[in-house]
């Protein structure tokens, strides 16, 4: 038996009634079809948020022993450790579930100042210009440069294949 | 033609190269299997995550138009505004998208102090109480007392079904 598993429950408790669920103080989760949890990750200190991941049991199993965030990648189909290409890993702070216990949220600090594979701070580094009765497609960048070169850093993207060419 | 279809794109531009997705200037969503986008709602003074929900084109497109947050929600097959039923509305002040453009951040004022259909001011009211080797299930309440009672607020759960007694 695995360190993992003798620090935190080899599964997770089982669901009880909505009343449980929405209001009790046990983790009673619910994965998706495909075993995932989505998992919104924020800065600790600023509550920016930095990306939206994914987690299998197993990913939250580590995320919570290891105090290091862990996501499922779905494109790569792997577990992955936020980081252990890149170097810019995830320290968790905190870890909160929502009503019906379905979504995560992650508070980290970041070691390496950014979260983005692109190179930017954070994933959410663009909005839209204008909302409204002239909405329309244009996106504004929020962030004014990258913090790292994504060339030095990764050899293939989030997905495995071939970094694009610099813009 | 409805005056949602003048003022915003009926639909949005189709998905380009990695490097228009990432680093262009145009919104090229991608919607999942069930065209479906995750969206996560926070505070947009404060920064704290509010909920997570998911938007079909329609649902986008009545946000961008209105400036006030749409959804569809997944158990009761439909549309909603956030507070038709409740009168919690959420007013847009941004809408941000991730890099790979298949995820969005609306950051949104609160018209009536809350948004959890629990009564909670966010839907993400507990933590895990302890994390590293010692982790284990048990959660901690975040507030400490409901903004609302949504025994008052509402006739049936977010699911279309009838509230759970209360606790």
């Amino acid at each position: 038996m695995s360190l993992e598993n003798t620090s935190v429950p080899a599964s997770f408790p089982s669901r009880g009634s909505i009343l449980e669920i929405e209001e009790g103080r046990e983790f009673q989760p619910k994965f998706d079809e495909h075993g995932l949890m989505p998992c919104v990750t924020q800065d600790a200190a600023t509550r920016e948020i930095l990306m939206v991941g994914y987690m299998n049991a197993e990913a939250l199993r580590l995320t919570l022993s290891t105090r290091l965030a862990h996501y499922w990648s779905r494109s790569r189909r792997k577990l992955w450790r936020k980081g252990e290409q890149s170097g810019l890993a995830q320290e968790v702070v905190a870890l909160l579930v929502d009503d019906d216990q379905d979504t995560l949220v992650l508070q980290v600090r970041l070691t390496g100042g950014a979260s983005c594979h692109v190179g930017y701070r954070s994933c959410f580094f663009r909005r839209f210009t204008t909302l409204g009765q002239g909405a329309g497609n244009e996106l504004t960048f929020l962030e004014v440069a990258k913090v790292f070169d994504p060339h030095a850093v990764y050899t293939t993207d989030q997905h495995g294949q071939p970094l694009p060419p610099k813009p």
